[in-house]
């Protein structure tokens, strides 16, 4: 039997061991005993490390076929750095914030294949955008995307299982679009929308910095993404940023030194921290418009997944652990042999593989609804 | 020639001290220099002191016949007990937390006359109830107030003179009010409701704790006091509030030690922060009903004031220094001898020396419209 390790048994890196353990060999690594003894009755097997040292984790991923990489974004680069050096080949949801592209050559000359970025967005909109982009001239692309609790709390009706800083990071860094064939930037937050979803209702859509690697990959004249909120979310943020509670110059707080962003991160941690038995969805939409053989297509992909009351499995963890596990069965397969970084656009290139993973997902109930619009 | 001494050459004390200096002999005392610069030109002579040194205070308070208190709120209270020990009546606009009347067989025993709250609210509003409780039954009075400027700015579209943790005070402190006769407690920020002014426009109402003395030396059966801002100012304070950032238990960020509320003070600091040449106004509409030798009578009152452009005064410190100048004068000229702690609505029961005042006022065009609503 084939031998998986899965760095991280976080949220997402748990329920991918799990997924995983039915048909492989599954060790998986994670620094917090809490973490693993949540693995407990499972067919997975824990393994305490500290994935930040390079010479553990050489150890652990020796031992494994395949790898997959689930450590939080601060350590990612370095971890898949450290396992294409090992020579294994990897599936990654780090999300880290280099540019993989950049290990390209280490990869093809160790001769392996890292599927990056293979989560739902990044992962799922790079695919989908990937299988139509191979068979079609792809005019407009774009992603609106976002993972909310159902239960909206004021004001800022929001939960994620990440820290506040992380998700503050991603509401100050520009977003960079594609606008007739041109990179743009446009400030993050700007844009908001009010968009109508049939399960939830109405969601507001505004810039973000998310296109990653499809910013060079395709040759698509007009890319955006946007993340979805609860309406009113946007305004209650710029509230905070133009107030200067993200400044990150130290002000003087009654004698202490502090920088704003550090203290509002940790003020807002315990009301945004997301738990795990917090009812969650996870709701994207993915606009697709060009030419095929000559005719006008658009296409629709909407996802709306929420938390399984079964397996207890959030939706965060099953749209983003899915695709990572499916695309794992298709290198262990032999079904995908492209060596180096493969960020998911290259993945759906290939039908057959974009066939598998939908596949995959739909037999873990996680469903693309797929409607041609025009 | 009467000699004054203001302590304190604020923002609103030096107005006082200039409003004063042309039928007194005014000394202004401050312990910052940049305050006391700004005096030249004028007839009041500066005078450098640590007003919060008991022996610098009473050498400098002894040398007057009169003194006027305009001390930060935090010294207010023991500035006041100061200057009762050293026998000198006293006008004091310095809003401290502590309880005036505290003082009051202190006073009397030393033969002051110290009247105290003597602002715009609290101030001419104790005043307003002072004068009709003493002419007619009262069932309710009702108070709303607010300084804001002319420029609207995104968020909260306010500033202030003070420091925002003074705000934020008034933003935390329950608001009691009375009802039926019985005095209720409300949390702070609540009951907001829209009020039309015809100047402005449309303002929010919430409640807050500004009764002060009027809760113990009136027998009103029903009284309350709101505060007032600009629309959509209390839903941004409560998204704070609600996330944390008032608390005050110290939390970690990124390793400093901080407490939220310091923090928050000090990140809003330079976005509340009222400059001298910031152009503002400073609203305020009282109502008082009741019976009125056997009819019904219903009396508003509406003030809207803003910064002479002449003179450079604000309307802050014209609203508030100018009913203390005017209760000043009274005192001097001997027509309110009253000794003890002296609220303002025991100046307003003597309809003379409330009719003195509201003359002062609109002698420097602080007009209050008063009319007959039933």
């Amino acid at each position: 039997m084939k031998k998986i390790v899965v760095l991280g048994s976080g949220m997402v890196g748990r329920i991918m061991a799990i997924d995983l353990s039915g048909d492989f060999e599954v060790t998986a690594a994670d620094v917090s005993p809490d973490n693993l003894a949540k693995l407990e009755g499972t067919a997975v097997k824990p393994l305490r490390a500290d994935l930040s040292s390079p010479k553990a984790l050489r150890g652990i991923v020796e031992a494994a076929d395949l790898v997959i990489g689930a450590v939080p974004g601060s350590m990612g680069f370095a971890t898949l750095r450290e396992v294409i050096a090992a020579g294994r080949d990897i599936v990654d949801i780090s999300f880290f914030p280099e540019d993989a592209l950049a290990l390209d050559d280490a990869a093809r000359a160790a001769g392996v294949t890292a599927v990056v970025d293979c989560g739902v967005a990044p992962g799922m909109s790079n695919m989908i955008l990937g299988y139509h982009a191979a068979r079609m001239t792809v005019h407009r692309f774009a992603c609106y995307v976002g993972g909310l609790p159902f239960r909206r709390e004021f004001p800022f009706e929001y939960k994620a299982p990440f820290s506040p800083a992380d998700v503050i990071e991603e509401y100050i860094r520009p977003a960079r679009y594609i606008e007739n064939g041109h990179l743009v930037v446009k400030p993050a937050l700007s844009d908001v929308e009010n968009m109508d979803f049939d399960e939830i209702g109405t969601l507001e859509a505004f810039n973000s910095d998310g296109l990653r690697s499809l910013l060079t990959t395709v040759k698509v004249p007009n890319m955006i993404e946007k993340t979805l909120r609860y309406p009113g979310h946007v305004r209650y943020i710029l509230a905070l940023r133009d107030s200067g509670f993200f400044d990150t110059d130290e002000i003087d707080a009654r004698g202490r030194r502090v920088r704003p962003l550090d203290a509002t991160s940790a003020v807002l941690f315990k009301h945004w921290q997301l738990h795990e038995e917090d009812d969650e969805f996870t709701v994207m939409r993915i606009v697709v418009e060009g030419v095929e053989r000559g005719l006008r297509k658009a296409v629709q992909y909407d996802l709306f997944d929420r938390r399984d009351r079964t397996t207890g499995f959030s939706s965060m963890a099953r749209t983003t652990g899915f695709p990572a596990t499916a695309a794992a069965r298709l290198v262990l397969s032999g079904r995908l042999t492209r060596k180096g970084i493969c960020p998911p656009e290259f993945l759906g290139a290939d039908p057959a593989a974009f066939r598998a993973v939908m596949d995959e997902l739909a037999a873990r109930n996680v469903i693309y609804r797929v409607k041609d619009i025009a």
